[in-house]
């Protein structure tokens, strides 16, 4: 760490020549510039999550079933008042599931409008309002994660339904208008354009090299931790200060292919990142998503797509630059994340 | 507007279902989801860029020009401490000038790391701390477009230049850190990843048609204001609410080949919407970008390729599906937002 960045924002001489990274996954270039921040390990949130009060209650709190939209299921199914998570519709769905879907066509790119027909779902994490993810157990992350799995599974079966984006928005400058432990479910009749973007470019390197880009194993500079089926890297060009990607070792295009051992073997590592990035970020807001491949992707893009879960603390608030090129400037280089988050120690 | 959105966000039944359109200019899907907001003209920024202090100093005020990095010209340019508008060195630049460019390269796009060489600007648009843009003239306004151009010329003159971005954050939630009006130019070694893919897009259309997409007429529902030169839109798949496209009428590939007049012109109108976007939306934070084409256009893509400046009022905070997916979620149809912005009285 010594030859590092040894000056703090306040003279922006004597520290790491900036760089253009190429993203390779996402098919972008990340400016990484530390001259733009303090020391990678003085870095820290300040806004943060907000601990909510334990005495909270609001309508994801258990016995407060009836102020929301109606249930899909819960778990364990049988479960009556000692439920321990349960799937709801969205009460502001973005998408509606009440209204006729567009008829089902190979030609989606020619049309300019298309019905608003999809799902949005919430999954509650935990019956009560103080307890967030990184307080479950490793085996409890899993039944969150088989949870979103086996919605997956009920959404796929639905013709016109193209991809379904899993993502979580925890603090107010994440996103989140809910305090308490939750994740979304966004079932789309469309392929998102990241979506498409990453997998031309995974298909890509794949015709170079005749590999998965996410197969390969990762310098040992960017990786944080791993476990038996998983690894956690700071990926090579970060978009985001300490963005963490988890990936499955093993090649696997979709993340609903999951088995019960796997999911508490992620969830175990999910936790222990989700630990980290809380004590060394100073409880930052965070996103995470679960990046997967198109319901119905074609034979031919199997062997080059990887699913993998994003973490991303929010640290920073994007400005004109990113908002019109799609290129981030990121003020902690990759290797230097990952070394800051392998030290820290969780208990 | 009657039939437009009858409820607010705690009935979410009767509202417009939700939509997916397309926008051809960047080529992804727009969600427009009513049920997520009130009605269009209840839309408020619910954390507006303060008033600064009208006594407030800061480096980028007349008299505190030795606290500033190197300046690179004002205007007018033989000006003393009576200067309108300087354009100086970014004190904490994303990219440095003072490091050696990668050998300039047709292959960049198999490079995986590039040399951070690149230039970072700020151009203070006034002289005193309390004046922001809206309250320039129509012809000082077109004095920062004139500076812009000047600068962009300076620039294209490097080799390894390929795009200059000019953007603007006008508060903390746009991503501001200096509350004296200004706003920025980068100019980098690639081409972004967003103007790569907008070229793609408008050339695929071009090739369909004929037609440029922006010379195309909007239709009058989306149209705000026009000015001799310029129109300016809500545009049919916006990203945000209540964003706006100023579009020159006549096709033009670069921002920088603008002459005074149309400067002075497009001086009107930006001042026009940006005082619009403040009176209906309590003084929203901004970014405003100028979408330009890379430096060395190709010939072919010239006539598809149109330049516009795009504002877009940051009233919401973006969550963890935007991040995942490219893909907005915006809760006012355009043509809603259009016909707001018209009945906004200015004076
Ligand atoms: N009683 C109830 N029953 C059922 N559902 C209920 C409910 N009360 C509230 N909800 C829903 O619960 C969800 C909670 O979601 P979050 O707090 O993660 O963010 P939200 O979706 O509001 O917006 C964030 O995430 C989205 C998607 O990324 C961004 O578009 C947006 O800008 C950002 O603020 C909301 O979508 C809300 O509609
Ligand atoms: N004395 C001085 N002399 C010269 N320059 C000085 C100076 N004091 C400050 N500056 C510079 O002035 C600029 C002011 O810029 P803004 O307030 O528009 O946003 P900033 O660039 O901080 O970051 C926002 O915009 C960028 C780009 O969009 C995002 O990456 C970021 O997250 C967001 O907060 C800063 O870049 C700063 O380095």
């Amino acid at each position: 760490m010594e030859n590092m960045v040894a000056s703090s924002a306040s003279s922006a001489l004597s520290v790491r020549n900036p760089e253009l990274r190429k993203d390779r996954i996402n098919n972008r270039w990340v400016i990484f510039s530390p001259a733009r921040s303090k020391r990678p390990s003085d870095l820290k949130s300040k806004s943060p999550a907000t601990n909510p009060n334990p005495k909270q209650e609001c309508p994801f709190c258990v016995g407060h079933e009836h102020e929301c939209a109606p249930e899909i299921f819960r778990v364990p199914p049988d479960s009556k008042s000692d439920w321990k998570i349960r799937v709801i519709e969205n009460l502001y769905p973005a998408l509606s599931r009440r209204i006729e879907p567009d008829p089902s066509s190979d030609d989606l790119d020619r049309c300019l409008v298309l019905n608003g027909f999809g799902f949005h779902d919430v999954v509650i994490e935990s019956p009560t309002h103080p307890v967030h993810m990184p307080d479950l157990s490793a085996s409890e992350v899993g039944d969150v994660l088989l949870a979103y799995k086996k919605r997956i599974l009920q959404l796929a079966s639905v013709d016109s339904i193209k991809y379904v984006q899993v993502f979580k928005n925890h603090g107010v400058t994440a996103g989140a208008s809910m305090s308490h432990s939750h994740s979304q479910m966004i079932a789309l009749p469309i392929i998102p354009p990241s979506i498409s973007l990453r997998l031309e470019a995974m298909k890509e390197y794949f015709d170079q090299t005749g590999k998965c880009v996410l197969c390969e194993v990762p310098s040992e500079e960017l990786l944080v931790d791993e476990s038996t089926h998983f690894i956690s890297v700071v990926p090579f060009a970060a978009t985001y200060a300490f963005e963490i990607w988890i990936v499955p070792r093993n090649h696997s295009s979709h993340f609903h292919h999951i088995d019960s051992e796997k999911a508490v073997d992620l969830g175990g590592l999910l936790k222990l990142m989700l630990r980290k990035v809380s004590l060394q970020l100073n409880n930052p807001p965070f996103n995470f998503m679960i990046h997967t491949s198109p319901l119905q992707i074609k034979e031919s893009q199997l062997p080059c797509s990887h699913w993998f879960l994003q973490i991303v603390p929010q640290l920073t608030v994007v400005g004109g630059f990113e908002v019109g090129t799609s290129c981030y400037i990121n003020s902690v280089f990759p290797e230097d994340a990952a070394h800051v988050l392998r030290e820290v120690s969780v208990d």
